[in-house]
This record gives C-alpha cells, structure tokens and sequence, in this order.
C-alpha cells in the first residue's frame, strides 16, 4: 500500500442500518439479484482520469488537488498506479478503465508516447494479475494536445489523421494486451467550432473511415471485446458529430457498421442532449447497441459537464430498470466518470464519493429489480398496446392506406381516448423505492 | 375583397430607402440573384394555420384575436378561404400551406371530416385557378384532436392508426388534386409522455409501417411531389421521435426510406434541439435529404415554440447559405410557420409581420449570393482541408491502422496544430450584410 | 357526494407495506415529526384551477377531460365545488386555493363577475362549514381574459389598472370572508413580451402603487392573513417582473413593503428561473420572506411549466429541510399546484396523483426530520464556519481593508484551502431517505 | 514595438466598402453621433485577461497558444504589457481593464504578490504616460487560485476573507494610482457549490460587509471611480450571489448601498440568467445602477461563458439604444471580455477578432442613435401609454382599491384590448440597420 490512503479501511457491506461512512449500505456484492450477484449486474469500473489525473481545475482556476504523483515521470506513472490499484481495492470494484494520457508521461513524440505507454501497460499487467482487477475498457485521448484542437479523425489535417491513427492502434494493442472487455471511442474534437470553416461532408467520411479501420484492427489482432461509440452533444467542441444515441446509430446505418459498434452512453451526456439517461438507454436498447454506462449525474441547471457522483436513486433505479429490460450488461459495465467536486480534497473525498455512487446504484439496481420481478409495470403496459396482438392489429402493419380508409368508412372507427395513467405509474415506481 | 383587409395596399417592392411601411424594402421578386428570380430561389409560402386559424391562447390565456371567421361551419370556411388568398395577394406569396383541420369544419367523424375537406378542396381550386396561387404542401392535423392524445402512428390503440391512415390519405389525396408539391409529416404526438407507458420498439415499428404506406400510396397515386418528415424533440409531447435532422436520417435508414423521404426544417425546432438552423441544413444537405423550410425565429431563451417572424437578417444569410451551397430548393420553399404575438390584434399586424419577415428572407438571401459568388470564404475552407486533396490524404482513407501507425512512426508524424481563423470569417461574412 | 368520484374510497393511511394504490404509503395526518403532527407540518391545500377547471388542452391540442360540470352556467358551478368538496374530503387534505375565474362563471362585466363569485363564496362558506375544510389562500385570476393581455397593474392601459384593481378587491373580501389565510399575487402578465413597446419605468411603478393598496386595503379590513407574491421568470409573458425571489426582494425594498409581503414558491417557477426549489425557500428564508409554497415538479428538460405532481422524494427532503430550517409553515402550506397529465383521463387518476404527491412530500418531511434530529449536517456546517464566532473572526466584519490589509502582511496570513466535503454530506442525505 | 504584431498595420477606419481586413469599416472614432465622437460614446477597452494571459485551455484540453510572454517572471511580465500596449495602440483604442493575477507573477505570499504589482503598476504609469492609454477599470482576481476554491469574502475561512481585503485593497490602490475610472468586483466564487456545507445568511453578511469596505476605503483615499459589480448567474460557482442585475439591486438596497455602487453588465452573463443583454441593461437604467458593459457574445445554445467577440449587429444595436436612453456611458465603456477561439493561433487573429468586434458595437450605435433621432420608436410607446398621463390615470396611482371599485362599478369600465404591434416594431427597428 502506498501512504495516500493511509488509515481508510477497506469497504464492505454493512447495510442500511450502518452508521459507518466507510462501508456499503447497499452494495453486497455476492448478494443475488434476479439470479445474479450484484457484482456481475453492475461490474464496476472506477475511471483513472477523473480519479488519478485530473488536478481540479475549472475554466475559472487552477489545481486544486495536491497529489504526490502529479509530474510528468515515468516514476511518478508508477506511483500514480499503485495509488490507483490501492484505491481499486479500498472500493473492491473488478474493473478499471483508462485513457493513454491518463497513465502515462506525455512524450515528445508518437514513438515517445508509445513507449512510456508499453512501460505501464506491463507494470498495469503484473498488478491485475496480482490483484484479479480487470480492465472494462481502453481508449486513446485524441483531445487534450493542442495537435487534436480542430480534430481528430475528422481533422483538416491528414497528418493529424494520421496521428489519431497511430495512436488508437497503440491504446488498441495496450486494450487487447490487458485483456480489456470494450475499447471505447468519444469524439470530444470530432465535430466543429463554426461551420464557416468546416466541410462537414468530408469530415463526416474522414469518422466513417477511421471507424471502419477500427472495425477491421480488431478483427485483424483478434481483440473479441465490443468498439464502443460515446456520444456527446457539446462540449468542448461547439458540436459533436456523435450528438446522441439516435445520431450514432444514423452514422453506424451510413457506414453499415451496426452490427459491429454499440454505444457507452453516459448519464451526463444524455442530459446535456435534452434527453433523460433511461431514453438513451431505452432506445439503445431497442436499436440492438446498447453497451456500457458512464455513470455520473449531470446537475440540470448548470449547462456542461458537471460529472457528479451519482446520489438520486430514483433515478437509478429508472436507469437500471432499463438495463435490466435489456437483459443487463455483456462486456459493459458500470463505470463511474465522475469527479469530486474540486473543492473535496481529502482522500477520504475519493474514496466516499465512490462509496455513496456505488450505493446509489445498487439501490437503484435493486428497485428495478423489484419492479421487473413484480411485473406489474409490465402488464399495465402490455396491457394498453393489447390491441396490437390481435388478428386486426397485426394485419393493419401490413396494409395500405387504401385498404385501411376503406375500413375507417365502412365500420366508422371513431376512437375514443383512454387514460395513459401516468402518475399512477410513478406511484408505482416510488412503491419500490 | 373580404372586408378584413380593407385599405390596406397590395405591398410592392420599393427599395430599402422607403418609408411606407406597407412595401418591401428587400424582397423584390423578379430581381436576379445567381441568375434566378428572387421570387424562384424563395418561393415563400403563407401557414393557413397561424394566419388563419389560431386564436391567440397560450397556456395561460385565452383567444384573443376576434376574426369574423371563426366558427364551425362550411360558410365560415369559405370565408376564411376567402379573407387567406385576399391575405396571399396582398403579399404576393405564391404558395401556401395547410393542414386539413385549418381549413375545414371538424366533422363527428371520418366520413364528415373527409366530406368537409373535399368541399373546401374543390373551393381552394377554384381560388387558384383564379390567382395563380401553389400549393407549397399539404398536411394532416393528428395532433390537436383528443383522439390523437396518444399519438397517431405511434398510438398504442390500432384503431387510431387506422383512424390516422384514413386521415393521410385523405390529405394526400386533397394535396394531389390541388398540385401540391411537397406533402409533410410532423409528428406533434408520434413520441411519449414517460417510457413508464410506452413500448418504444412497437411504437417505432408502427411508426415505420405508416411512413411504407404514405411512400407506397404516393407512387399509387402518381403524386409526383416530395414526402418530408418534419422534425422536432418535443412539445408538445415529453420526447418526440423525429427528434433532429440526424435523428430522422438514422430512422429512414432503418426503413430503408432515405431515398424517398426529405426534410422539412424549422428554425424553432432546430433551436429546441439544440442545434443552430443552419446546422440542421447544412446536415441535411450531406445527407441529402434536404427537402424545405419552416421559417420562423425561436427566442432562444423561451423553452418553447415561439414561432416569431424572423428578423434578424444576419441568422437568415447564414441559413440561406447553406441553402443555395445545396443548389437551391427543387419542390421546396420557405414556409412562414410563424405566428402574429397574442397582442398584435389588427389586420395590418398580420399583413406587416409577414412583410417584415419576407425582407428579412430576401436581404439574408442577398448576403448569401453575395458571399458564395465572392468566394473568399469557400477558398478558405478548401485551402483549410487542401491536404486531403493530395495524394499522401487520398490515399490514407483508405489505409489501415497499422500501416498508418507505421508511416507515423518511420516520418515521425507530428503535426503542428494550425489557425482556424474563426473571427476573421465572421467579420467577413459581416461585409455581406 | 356526486357521482364523479364513485366507488373510490377515501384515502386512509395503511403505511409503507400496503399493495393498495388507494391509501397513504407516508402521510399519516396526525403521527407526530419533531413534536408536531404531519398535518400541521404540511398543511396540504388541492388547487382548484388544475384540478376541476383545467380542460387537459395544451399549445398543440384542445380538451382531452370530459367533465360534467364543464360550462358556464352557476348551476354547473356548484357542481363543480360538490365535485371539489367530495375530493379534498377524499384526500382529507385540510384546504384549497383558488382564483375567481375557477370557481365561477365568467360575467359580461365586472358587476356580473362579482355577483358570480359572491354567489359561490356563499355556498363555499356552508360546505366548509359542513365539512371543516379550510381555505389557504385565494387570488384573482389577472391574466386569462384578453382584456389582460398586456398585463393587469403594468398595463398600458389605465383602465385595466383599474379593473384589475377592483377584481383584486373582490377576491380579497372573498378571501376575507372566507377565513383565507393568505391572499397570492401571481402577475403572469406583468412583464413584457418585448421591450420596443414597453416603458419599464412606468409599469414598475404601476407595480409597486398596487401592491401599496392591496397592502393598505388588507388593513383597512382587517384581513389578518398573509400578502404573497408568487414569482415566476417567464411564460406566459416573455419577461416577468416577479422573477425569483431575490427579484421580488430587491422590488419590495424599493418600495418599504418588505416586512408586509412574503413570497408563495413554487418548485416549478425556481427551476424555469434557473434555481434548485431548496435555493429559492433557503433565500427567503434568510430574506425574513419564506410564506408558502406551490408544490409539483417540472421537467428539467421542458422548458416551459410542466406542473407534474412531484414525485422524487430526495427532491422533497432537500425543499422540506429548509423550511423546517426556517421553522416550517405558519400562515402558508402545502399547495399542490400541479397538474394531470392530459391522458390522465380517469377520475382515479386526479386522485391518485394526489396521493402520490402527498405521500412523496411526507416522506420527504420525515427524511428532513430525521436530518434536522439528528444533527450531523449541521455540525459539519458549523464547524466549517467556526472559525467567524472567533473573536478575531467577529472582528473582521466591522474592521476596514486598511487595518486588515496591515494584519495580512504583519502575520503573512496565508490559508490554505480546506475540504468542502460535498460528496460526504451528500451520502449522508441519502441515509435518511 | 515588440515582435508578436510585426507586418501588422495600425487599424484606421476606410469605411464599409473597403476589402482591406486590418481596416475599420464602422469605428469612426472622431465622427458624431448625436453631437458627441464615436469614441467618446463608446469608450472602447481592451481587457487584459483573455488577450494576454489567457492560454487558450478548456476543460478538456491545455494550451493552444504559445506567447514568448507566457511564464512567470516579472521580465516576462513587462515583455506582456510592452506586447499588450502594442496592442492597444495597433486598434487605436483608449482603454484597458486588468486583474492583479493578469500583469503580475504569482507571489508565494501577499507581500510578494503586492511587490510584483506595484512593480507592474509602476511600469504601467510609464506606458500610459507615453501613449495616453487610460485605464477603464481595475480589479482584484479573488478567484483563480485555490486559497479562493470556497470564496473570498463569503469563505468559511475568515483568514481568506483577510487575505482577500487585503488583495482588494492594493487593487484598488493600483487602479487609483493609475486613474482608473472604475472599480470591478466579480464574485465569480461568491456563492455556493451545494446548500448542504453553506451557510447563507453568513456568508450574505460577509459580502455585505466586503462592499461596505469597499466603498469606505474608496472615500478614504479620494478615488473619485466608480464601484463596479458585476452579476452573473453561476460558472465557475453553482450558484453565485450577484446572480443578475435584479439581485444585486435587492443586495445593494438591503446594505444601503445603492447610491454608492453600480453594476458592469455583460452580455454573455446576462444570457446565463435567461435574459437578453438589453433587459439588464434597461433595468439597470430604471433603477439608476446602469454603470459600464463587457461585450462580448454568449453562444445561447451552449450552456456556458463562451466570450465570444460581438458580431451580430442587431443585437448590438438594440444594446446601444438602451444606453443611449440611459443618457451614454459617464465613467462605463465598452471592454471587451471576449476572447479568441482556442483555435485562433495567430496575431492577426487577436487584433482582427477586435476589429470585427470594435466595428459590431460601432454599427449597433449608429443605428441605435438613428433609431432615437428618428423617433418613431419613442413616439409609440408614449403614445401606447398615453392614458397614464391623463388626470385620471394620474390619480389612478395614489387612489386605493375601494374607490377605485367603486368607479369600475359606477362607470362600468371595461377596457378592450389594443394591439402591442409588437412585428410593426421590429420592422421598424431593421429600417435602420
């Protein structure tokens, strides 16, 4: 153990009842939910940038956080990574995920970057096999450097092209070593400040292309986890190609790689795209990409990325109810890209604003849960679309206009409305709550 | 004449240093902009509905417009047909648009709904026979009638499908006979309240279905016009399915529908998801499905649908920009999908309003032609992306990872990141205004 | 009891455990929190407007409830109030609101308005009688009618002012009558929709001598109860002078009325202004202005006034933890002012929304109590601040910066920064949900 | 000269129809506009911070820029205020605005930051004694470094508020010391990240006592400037206490403070709090707190502080019109708070994205004063209101709610409503730009 952590206990379940702020309310990992422990339906991941590399600066100031392994060495990497699987198993999650930047001393050059990134992909892997910890995803940071500012696939400039190339090959290759379950791709610089100086026809080719060669570098190495798009309205870029959930898809149809690349979606993003994180998730679910989460909550007042820890378990509960109807995660999980406030500077911060995102997710879990097991919200559901699994519901899909106003005329269909019953079912879901 | 109208002039163009406030100070019709009329590259449409057919309530508030139209029987009807083209002269618009339920008496049910429009249909001919008037597009109202509370296409009773069915075509069949050039889907209830309720994947498929039928009855019929699909996120339902351009893209590709089915954008539905007009035009353009627009402006700071007389003329040559970069409209044209304030009570309210607007239209058309034929800002786009017209950027589209990692690594690609020139395009496209 | 509501039961409590929909899972009238009854915490009160006027209509859709005593005659008023009476008795909340326009016919003029509501005030006071309910504030309706358009004290027109005047003195008395506790001003219309044609200057004076007289006119008669502005930013007028609470604050000081006039805040009103609901009662709180509060909820992501029943009971322990910070309620109460959802057809639908709203706000109470007992987050409040009740502390608020300046320089004081602990605090909420 | 603007020429007004990009095509500097120079109306100033200091980071990326000023040496710091002044000089402008932490190396202690900025003040006497450069305002950066995370003067800390008097002090004695007209406080952490650590009823008292200091030292040592708040609604603080120009008038009325301070009003902060730039400038007008502006503009669909140079002159038109009515600028100008793209690498661009904005603010004026020597404007809205300034509207104001009821019932007033012509003024207002 390294000294950061120093004096905090490892967390286990204690329960509802507990007065212990060090401990699990509700997560109880090998408790069983819908047959399965809590551990494999959530599959956490705790994220390194947030937690490890971020120093709590906002637009308006600087560093906050003071932490030993801040600088810019090999050794310091090494530090960072101890503390970093300390605090993995402080929190006992099984998995972790991982930028390039985030690991590993910025180089000089791409060859600089690659080596420094090898150097702690080995010493990442002698700690997962020493530890059991698992990593849920991989991904390349194409837009810290300023060479990414105007892009990175989607760049006026082939060389940074190229570049974004090299380097997602190599956080590929770190992925595939590590025996990661996702590589994940957010575009936060694919997209454009002002169309005054954006060809979007050529960039829209240039994210097809690089995404196809993605497709195809996994199959070539063999890599079996999913290539996982994150989409994101805004932020830092004016406008993000991967706006939404329902954007990513119309992309994936463009490039026929639908059958090939699912979504991360992130509570936050969702939010900032004028949707709930359950719409996200639903209509993943029901475009056949749903992947993994990064689980966070966004405040709706404040219009960027807030990246909170989770605390509303009514709205987890909405979220996993989602999941769970998709039949749960298969190499996805539940990964915390939140930050603590850069105000909250003491270890101690870190460790229990995962404590408390981990409870609220496990509550939240639980409630749906319930409510698939009670299945109450089902058949009121199947109940009010009934009509379509009748002979004459089937057959209207099927028809034509024609045929259909033939039909209105002659037996004078005149619907009447009935209720949609909306607050009875928020009832319900508070029952479970 | 109608007497509602009475001495207000027919408004002709007199030029920007007018002080008659009944004349158009921009939009002079056959003036030549890039070798085609004013009047062909705007092709303005009157909205019957706003106009025509909207008392002035709001949430809060009643009807406050007193229009000796109103009513509910076929004689008020013809009147009202007879107050709109007196209205469409005045302008000179030479198109207009409707829904069925503007224009006609609400029947008990189908059969009266479908006799009340034949009348006003065989009406509306005989006006445009005599004027010379268009019909710009023609639509179905599913959206304001309690029926339709739960959707149409997307409503979890068949019956109201059927019910919706008949309605399209009934519409389809008045825009066919009347010469329309353009037939427009919004989808003001096709979305959900709460997924508590709503079977997302049924909905969809039903939405799909209904979107075959519209496109196999027009070949049926021969109508030779363009379906469009107008998008927008919400309200008046919680989350609408045609959310954005992008999101309608995604979901013809799933129907395989892309090659039959446009777009027909509005500047306030743009603004609620979050997009700029022009964004959603420019993609649309890429996509190619650019079909019309809706023009409006949308206070950016009201939550909801606004429906302003645009006037601000710098957002309008933006607009058109990515208009006439798209080669113009084909069936298309500039629909005013605006509304007067709930206060402008007078006759000349209605009429200055749409004058205001249409200069607004003409003077940001003009700034567009003006830039396109200067050229400097294409030049600094093309000068931007000039590296991927080389050989070495052709060529890397379609490259693969590793032989691209590998050129990175033998040149030892680095590139430095170069001036997007952002304000300086804006102060130049300020010179065209 | 009428017809509407049969064969629902009343509403009794049967705790957290019950399958049933029609009882109380949380609000148990007379179980005691922190040595009062939840009754007289809550001081629930049903809106009559949302409730039995509200025709279900929204901006893109007409009547969806089908109500019996819809219409203007005084005989379907009264059973409209029957109806009204068997549902407060129902839920067994102990009061109402309401505006003149809810619960009598709209007259020709204001003689026939008055007579109207003088009519129905007679026969509200022998059911109140009969029943025990309780009125918890009364107000005039001053912004549906056209003739308020352009606002009611702000308008341009000295003959609204004046209308408008006389109206409130009506509701007054009505109020006064009836043992109202309070007497609300909601100014939906004073404000702007544009600044071209307003004179800001005048209207805010026109404000502010109202508000003189409807505090001189409840002296005068010796209404005993409370004045309450009811702020909101904006819908259905672009700009509304009342706009959060410190806008209010600032009004009221500029016109010495801030010892005379509280505020009435509603959930909804705070989010469209921007604010958290705990923010705006936690600033009136500290204004010496908390009176009462409009409870529902509205959609972060709608941006207009979605008056929902609410529902997210960690939302409600945050709002009830100011107010019982602040003492709780002494004239003011609970208002649901909120909404069915317009497919919410059924006469079960209005009640159970409100059960769910009720029991959502009681364990809500209950959560804030048990915060509030147990201490903890107000230890760590204080502790955070103990430095200010040292004397050096105390001093420094009544030094000047050339004295401190010195201090600065003489002890090089130089703090270090020290842990906000936000996270922490936020786990620790969630232990009392 | 230094080095950085070599090849660039000083900016010189050839009017609009000039092609030359280093040019002004509106800014007149000497021409009259309502008998008084363009200059002396706008009073244009460059803002130190974003210009010179600003690296170009966002929150997910680090530095674009690379200035040979950038570091931390005083040597450094002299070479940025030669390069600054250059600056100035090229645009011909007659004003700057700087932080202490914008000129001066960060010190370890107060004493040492206070050394490097009286060192820098001194060198800017010398500067400005060459050029005839002035200062528009001074103020303290009581926000970037982490001693100021939880505040300045609303810090739990009182040793941070010490610290903060102290640094407010040596800032105003450098801007009294170099002539400043203004005195600015922005409490960008002025406020709260979560209710559940703050007090704020403490912390409103600190900041009332701050202001109090404020304004007793600047009569203490004669500075005849004017004090200077400027709102903003949150970013980087959730919430911040000087929220809009509304709240800052509750809080100056509840110290007494009115008469002493005023408010800097930016457009970008405006928009953050939902309202147009010309609202807060015309409520600042009525409540007689309208002191000076930061122009910039404000992306309305990013939900953050974009600071974006000005470029679309209506909106700065209808800006100007507002403050022509409050009768100009007395010690106020015009600063930008805008900075460049993070794209926007080159020297042209920082003096090009001035000139385009210099020349939006120029366009807006000229129209803004055309459209009040006109008249038109005023003349309807007098006579919109012209009722009030009849007897009886007069004695309206100071009557009381019975009598005044007892005349709608005597004469039986009730009013008609008249068209607002809200789109006739628009138009009218495009007539003159």
């Amino acid at each position: 153990m390294t000294d950061f952590f120093k004096g905090i206990p490892q967390i286990i379940y204690e329960g509802p009842q507990t007065d212990n702020e060090f401990a699990f309310r509700h997560y109880n990992p090998d408790e069983l939910v819908m047959e399965k422990s809590m551990k494999d339906h959530l599959r956490f991941a705790c994220a390194y940038w947030h937690s490890l590399a971020w120093p709590g600066g906002d637009p308006f100031g600087g560093q906050t956080f003071e932490r030993p392994w801040f600088g810019d060495t090999m050794e310091l990497a090494r530090l960072k990574a101890d503390t970093a699987f300390d605090m993995f198993q402080i929190l006992d999650v099984p998995f972790f995920c991982f930028h390039d930047a985030d690991v590993r001393p910025e180089g000089a050059n791409y060859a600089e970057n690659t080596r420094n990134l090898e150097a702690i992909v080995e010493y990442f892997g002698e700690k997962m096999e020493a530890t059991g910890l698992q990593l849920l995803w991989g991904t390349a940071n194409l837009f810290s450097h300023r060479r990414f500012m105007a892009g990175a696939a989607t760049n006026p400039d082939p060389e940074v092209f190229a570049f974004s190339a090299a380097t997602i090959k190599s956080c590929m290759d770190a992925t595939h070593k590590l025996g990661g379950q996702n590589y994940v791709l957010w575009g936060g610089r694919e997209g454009y400040e002002t169309l005054l100086n954006t060809d979007m026809g050529r960039e829209r080719a240039q994210a097809g292309a690089m995404l196809q060669m993605v497709v195809d570098y996994k199959h070539k190495i063999g890599f079996d986890g999913t290539i996982l798009i994150e989409p994101k309205p805004q932020e830092p870029t004016k406008h993000q190609y991967d706006y939404d959930v329902a954007t990513v898809y119309g992309f994936l149809k463009d490039f026929g790689l639908e059958g090939e690349v699912k979504v991360n979606i992130e509570q936050g993003h969702a939010i900032l795209a004028g949707h709930s994180f359950e719409h996200e998730l639903a209509l993943a679910r029901e475009l056949g990409i749903l992947g993994s989460i990064d689980m966070n909550r966004n405040d709706y007042q404040s219009g960027w990325d807030t990246d909170q820890f989770p605390n509303n378990v009514p709205e987890m509960a909405l979220a996993f109810y989602e999941i769970l109807r998709a039949g749960g995660f298969t190499t996805g999980g539940t990964n915390f890209d939140a930050k603590l406030r850069r105000q909250s500077l003491d270890p101690e911060d870190l460790i229990l604003a995962h404590v408390g995102g981990m409870d609220a997710c496990a509550a939240g879990l639980k409630a749906a849960a319930a409510m698939l097991e009670d299945g109450k919200l089902e058949a009121a559901r199947e109940e009010r679309y009934a009509g379509w699994d009748s002979e004459a519901g089937k057959a209207l899909l099927s028809s034509d206009l024609a045929s259909i106003e033939k039909q209105v005329r002659e037996k004078d269909i005149n619907p009447l409305p009935r209720s949609g019953r909306q607050e009875r079912l928020e009832n319900l879901v508070n029952r479970y709550l």
